[in-house]
């Protein structure tokens, strides 16, 4: 995920006058609508891959429509709740990793103040600063504990404060988006009896869906859509190709 | 370093010196030992869950030990591809995601000086400082272009600058790792026809596998390893209790 950028440049040079006028946006850390929708691009793009690839796969070895489904679905249901339950006590650790980082740097800032406040000055002479250059920031610093403990998070371990909300959301929106996902290559074999012809349109239906996934995945990643269309399609494809050829080797032995 | 006759504000143009000077020397995701023992450990935990809980959830379904393994193996060769070239080409959209960040600040430093200059501020005074304490800042990294670039890349857009062999590398381990871990609780089924039988010696050593896993994945996050084991089995568990029920509900029907 992006910060977001404070200032779009559209090849017009601005003279402003002081530094507050060019600060026009306030800088969001969050933009939940947009994390949604990324959640369910991702959940859906893995659900269309590994069932449809699972049920190619079979119906190259010849399996009746009723058994592709009960694998299929079977599959489905144990992939949502892996990437669910999984996201979410991963996100869950992420949390309490935090937190446990978060309480070490409140006591080294309470207990050995200096060499804290001499990271500081090691953080910052990364960008060829000079002690002089970067010494009023360091008492600024030290004078505020609280943004001190902030800034220590951020510049010196890189470590974002989770939203434990956000955590439970995104393992549902992930686990649900893959079931729908799922759902798209399997729903021929409910229909067609016939596994082959299911198989042919499940291969339609899940090639056109792959497409249209990868493409506006690529459009919420900030990549070329059409690129990203084609890599999952791509991806789709090959992954049945192994499991149709992996099940022939398997029932011809 | 003088100031560069482009910095100034009234809209010069770069001149191609100060464009080549900008040299894209980033620091480098160093690759450790412990990146590749972390990949291996994400790709094994995967790859016990989904295939075992398919096998188990087909076992159920009174399927014989050959179709399990087609299916279980087919499952397993799908997700490899998945996770693997999905891992690879999602590191490698990261990179060119971030050559494009780092092009686009490139071309900010270069045009809106200014702007660019109060956003050193802007990241600066969230955390308390004055104008007066971050000018000093401002001023040095306005003279040394290439760690201004360093410095908005990392505090602005949190970028770290990806490294395309780590890319190429991760998702093979990730992929060979899931093959593993797929091949543990599938074995059972090539030695033991009787699947219900095959199934129990799955069930098994696939705990055995999980419980061991999730310690080290524990260790490795540096959360609980006792809490991370009961977990990731926990998640087998329940992904095979849902494949299960899912395979008997569609065999009934």
């Amino acid at each position: 995920m992006a910060p977001e950028e404070s200032w779009e440049v559209n090849g017009t040079s601005t003279t402003p006058s002081t530094a507050e006028k060019l600060l026009v946006h306030h800088k969001e850390n969050h933009f939940t609508a947009g994390e949604v929708v990324r959640d369910v691009i991702l959940g859906v793009s893995d659900g269309l891959t590994v069932p449809f690839a699972l049920a190619a796969g079979l119906s190259g070895a010849n399996a009746p429509s009723s058994l592709i489904l009960t694998a299929g679905l079977a599959e489905v249901a144990a992939g949502a709740i892996s990437m669910g339950l999984g996201g979410y006590l991963a996100a869950k650790s992420e949390a309490d990793h935090y937190m446990r980082e978060l309480k070490r740097e409140q006591d080294e800032i309470l207990t050995v103040p200096d060499i804290e406040a001499a990271e500081i000055g090691e953080i910052l002479a990364q960008y060829g600063l000079e002690p002089h250059e970067y010494s009023p920031v360091v008492n600024a610093l030290r004078n505020n504990p609280q943004a001190w403990l902030d800034f220590m998070m951020k510049f010196e371990l890189g470590l974002e404060k989770p939203d434990p909300k956000r955590a439970l959301q995104s393992a549902l929106t992930i686990a649900l988006s893959y079931v729908v996902g799922g759902l798209v290559p399997l729903l021929p074999y409910v229909f067609i009896p016939i596994a082959q012809k299911a198989m042919l349109t499940s291969i339609g239906v899940t090639l056109a869906a792959l497409l249209f996934f990868g493409y506006v995945k690529g459009q919420f990643t900030g990549n070329y859509p059409l690129s990203s269309a084609v890599q999952t399609a791509f991806i789709g494809a090959l992954a049945s190709a192994a499991a149709y050829a992996m099940a022939k080797v398997v029932q011809s032995t």
